[in-house]
């Protein structure tokens, strides 16, 4: 009998009720009575699992009976209705054969562990109620991105992630060698002829894809060689980073805001019983939370009046909010959920706190960038108007004394048929906390990479 | 007016002919008659271009004829039909106005530039039409990946590319380290506590999810730190790995055949004008390969069966076919383009030349391996059904002195509600050189990395 997967039964559960059915996959948990057993069965290739029924009708009753939770089997049976949830059907086993044991101290029992214990046994926590809800958003959250830009007309780009450019300024970096340990040979004479690193960003050689195909957007890998352990940092992380040519800072906000609102609505449609799931696990509201993101417009203000309203209420903030100052979590906080209730833009950033790439405004203080900061997360979202004016661009390179040798062919771009252009990044597993309202980042990445931390 | 890309217009043509529309774009050439001159314009997001027509009736005639190759533009003007290709309008200019200048002596001129000059202005190339084609089939491609396996309940993941493991065994590794140069500094002083090093694949970590998802897939880089100049090995490049659970070799194969022809046919469908560029430009035939591999039927033969075929013409071969031995690339030409006119797979390869976590076939000679072989590009894809059995895989382990310690967590999995599953690679450029019939592996990335090249 050809095998299904529970995400085939759920799907033509009409036509299969009454049907003989051959699933595989794991024993999640095992209630046994005198005469009848009870197995919460999961593949894993859907969220809501139908639970396999037998009795002592079985050939090998007994030894159905003690088998552990985590093993692996395969269940023929006839699908019956469930009166818990019609959703999801019941099986009623003809036979159950085991592929694949599990030891009775098998670390995942079925109980609620901390995360700070899965954490401990990666390796093992997809196969928990709550990480296979985090995963398969991720996995969603991941697939929107391509049809969203692709039907616009983007193209995908693969930038270098070795590299010997550094976006962002010195340090941060983890160096990438194949010389001996303790080896104080020059560059030139590693694998690469010169000193390499991890990228930081590929937003510049992104830039020079939208040169070429007008849009353009990134998703890979980052890396970040920061000593912080907090809730939000890691070392290696994805980023979508769309570039787009003839495009400005105004314009970039409403391509921003198509792009989240249809990777939310994505996630909505295709992942309803994990949000539902996700949504009593954080507490409550989030499934609200991201219905109102799909459909709200976002606010736009300048940092000048973000400051004015801030400056409003400034004695119950820690850090005071400052014209030509950069914001603090408090801020993002007060705006986003008690001034605006719901996701703002923050544009034209005073210049000496971003970086030498943006457009220079008029005004001669301010750089035309822009943060979406969302309610929850913060930040979730930043990037600029580039400065595609030559004289410009190297005179904020001089003044911030960035070499315009190494960067000749970036430079050059400003040269060679150059135009106004804007991009933005987005830090992949922010998008993911705010989707499902895990807190942690080392909860949404699969092997997480932090100082100290490289297990799996 | 509303700017539209030249994407749009193709597909809003019969609407648009005798409309007046807005493109931004750049002069790939530009001709210049006495009293009117024509542009080959180009934004980039369809790969057949609108002619841009002006004569001197427009406001600016003689700016507008000293305009340069590479110069970025903004035309206005009405969609008129083409005598040359009814399928590409021509647009007929009421204003063109500058947006970035280019100098005369613009690296890309009009004529056919040498793919080794291509590569030194990598920055560059992407605006030519060669590259305009293989980055658009390469981003079709990429993007069709998603679908085809989301489709069918399979879960996206993202290994982590930073590890202290090596799967591969030792060797051909990038070290990531944040000691500074020439420090003789234990593991336990770096970032991670530990020595890392650049991953060679995610096939470990991905059979941890398989485990608890049953289908999933990565599709992410790679590294290799392999002194090899070749046309077809790059330091950095991409992979997609699959991996099933409740799946042998022989569904491992269908699984890989359905995945190959379904993204072969994405590009068919959706790059009919790239492809029929890249073949002229690759001397013909290419089209029609990728016809035939959309529809034909995989050979399947054993190891054994194909030495069978090769040994019957020995004497043609430098490297003579061996029972037991590797195949050498001139093996792989000789059965894919002469023998089976097609793609082939093999399996059950010499257990001896194939890694320790192949399933060992009765006969303890042979692994349950399987390469799938295609005309002119030899291996595209490679993987096996794993060793799910604890007993054999430890001693397989031992044989070939891995450590079990530091790999608990991938034994683990045979003790933990194992079971049959199985998972191939496939390396992402490779398949594009076969997509493209473009040659080398430096000209289907968008800045390769190879022994001493890392630029831009």
């Amino acid at each position: 009998m050809k095998v299904i997967t529970t995400r085939e039964l759920k799907q033509d559960l009409e036509t299969l009720l009454g049907q003989e059915v051959c699933l595989q996959g794991w024993i999640r948990n095992h209630r046994k009575q005198k005469n009848m057993g009870f197995i919460d069965f999961y593949d894993g290739t859907c969220f809501k699992n139908p639970q396999v029924v037998y009795d002592d009708s079985i050939g090998n009753f007994s030894e159905i009976s003690a088998l552990h939770v985590g093993s692996a089997i395969t269940v023929t049976g006839t699908v019956v209705p469930s009166y818990r949830d019609p959703s999801t059907p019941e099986v009623k086993a003809l036979s159950i054969t085991l592929e694949g044991d599990s030891p009775e101290d098998y670390p995942l029992q079925p109980k609620r562990h901390s995360v700070e214990f899965l954490r401990s046994i990666a390796y093992l926590r997809p196969r928990t109620r709550l990480f296979q809800a985090v995963f398969r958003v991720r996995s969603v959250a991941a697939m929107a991105i391509h049809p969203h830009y692709q039907d616009r007309g983007y193209l995908y780009v693969h930038t270098p992630l070795i590299t010997a450019n550094d976006a962002e300024g010195a340090g941060n970096t983890f160096t990438v060698t194949t010389l001996p340990k303790g080896s104080t040979a020059p560059g030139t004479e590693d694998f690469f002829g010169r000193d390499t690193s991890l990228a930081v960003t590929g937003q510049l050689e992104g830039e020079t894809f939208a040169m070429a195909f007008s849009r353009i957007y990134t998703f890979g890998p980052t890396f970040r060689a920061e000593n912080s352990n907090t809730k939000t940092h890691a070392s290696e992380f994805w980023m979508i980073e769309p570039e787009i040519a003839f495009c400005d800072i105004q314009q970039l906000m409403d391509i921003e805001e198509d792009f989240l609102k249809a990777v939310v609505q994505t996630v909505l449609d295709k992942c309803p019983d994990e949000l539902e799931f996700l949504d009593k696990f954080s507490g409550g509201g989030l499934v609200e939370k991201l219905q109102a993101l799909a459909t709200a417009k976002c606010a736009r203000i300048s940092h000048h009046e973000a400051m004015t309203i801030l400056r409003e209420v400034k004695d119950r903030f820690e850090f005071e909010p400052k014209y030509g100052g950069d914001t603090a979590k408090e801020h993002e906080k007060y705006l986003t959920e008690e001034y605006f209730h719901g996701p703002v833009f923050i544009y034209d950033w005073p210049k000496d706190i971003k970086a030498f790439y943006m457009y220079q405004n008029d005004d001669g203080e301010t750089v035309a960038g822009v943060d979406l900061l969302v309610p929850g997360s913060g930040e979730l979202m930043g990037g600029p108007q580039r400065e595609h004016r030559l004289d410009l661009l190297c005179r904020r390179m001089d003044e911030l004394h960035i070499s315009k040798e190494q960067m000749d062919w970036y430079v050059n771009l400003r040269r060679f048929g150059g135009c106004v252009h804007s991009g933005f990044g987005m830090g992949f597993e922010r998008l993911i906390m705010y989707l499902t309202g895990v807190e942690n980042i080392r909860d949404v990445i699969p092997y997480p990479r932090t100082p100290g931390e490289c297990e799996f």
